[in-house]
């Protein structure tokens, strides 16, 4: 399954098993000799806070460290690792006791959450970093593209931040277009960067708008 | 200096010169566009994170996760950090505003720990993660053997667990000598593992005795 989907090519299955392994699966198998995740997802915590550190240190050049760590926080944390572990399907994959598997712990956020940090520090064991951060690519980066975190990204401060690096520049935030009724207009706007028109975008709002604009220009710039 | 004690062969200074660099001197000179260390030490405190993690993970392979993460707080925090920022003179390369310098900040404990880590950070973006593994390796990780941390590890449960790994096992630890007076007496006991003696130890109590046997052992059954 994860071999289809994301084109993992294992090399040591016992590093997979370690991290979807409940201590209460351990438990109730004593004579199997089995290892559970939480070792495994120690590892795989720091590995995660690493590629996210270094994928954000590098893809916003220009934002303070406040807002890196704010990024960073938004995430790497249980809400997010738990979504993306539904995502994977990694709630078929754990072993659980007959216990913990009754009282639902299969779909329990702080578990699924585990289990993503105990996945990680299995790929990272067997397959290295590269692919690590090929993985977390797909499922984790490619989610601020599609706009997860815009929430915490002010977009014209880092476009101000970006343009007036070798020097002053004129930004000027231009209305284009605003239809519908007063409850639900739909502003266009564009911005205008020393007099060249670098981005454009739309909104509910003149703000949402202009955050759009900047947004495109930042893709289009960088 | 860094080169001479460290045998480290810097490619790009500008790395450091950011790592090294204070806010406060960088609003005294606003004409010079330098950076100041705050990005650099998010990336470099990811990067100890990883390195210690990935250590001890490998070093203590039958440590429980909680016992690791007690470890890695006690290696990755203020006190550890300052300490070894002084102990390779980072003082002394800090660019500080003038109000900064006063305040006597190059001494302050949060900055020299936030230096440390930018410092990791600018080594890890110059010369990649062995570097950085190697560097701390000398002046992290030498540590453990030199006892900083031994507080925290119970030698003697991790001896059992790596030597019961493979089924039952016998072990015991015997007196082989007591000097000195009742106040300041020293234990010397060795760890017999099925009836074979596979480390000593000395202690002002039976208990460190013990402890320091069973760290013997582990170093020699590893």
């Amino acid at each position: 399954m994860l071999r289809e989907e994301f084109n993992i090519k294992i090399k040591n299955y016992d590093y997979y098993d370690e991290a979807f392994t409940h201590a209460s699966y351990v438990n109730e198998h004593p004579k199997e000799n089995l290892r559970y995740y939480e070792r495994i997802e120690f590892l795989g915590d720091a590995v995660m806070q690493l590629c996210v550190s270094e994928y954000l240190f590098k893809r916003y050049p220009n934002l303070p460290e406040g807002k890196l760590t704010r990024l960073r926080a938004a995430m790497v944390c249980e809400d997010s690792f738990s979504k993306l572990a539904l995502e994977c399907h990694f709630d078929e994959y754990i072993r659980l006791g007959n216990g913990e598997e009754k009282a639902n712990a299969r779909k329990r956020p702080s578990l699924l959450c585990d289990i993503f940090e105990s996945f990680i520090g299995a790929l990272y064991q067997d397959l290295g970093k590269e692919v690590v951060v090929d993985f977390i690519s797909r499922v984790v980066f490619s989610k601020l593209d599609q706009g997860w975190f815009d929430h915490l990204l002010d977009h014209k401060s880092e476009l101000q931040e970006l343009v007036q690096k070798d020097g002053d520049a004129k930004i000027v935030y231009e209305v284009l277009d605003a239809v519908g009724p007063d409850n639900d207009r739909i502003y266009t706007m564009q911005v205008v960067v020393n007099g060249q028109v670098v981005g454009q975008g739309q909104g509910h709002s003149k703000k949402a708008a202009e955050q759009a604009a900047a947004h495109q220009a930042l893709k289009q710039l960088r």
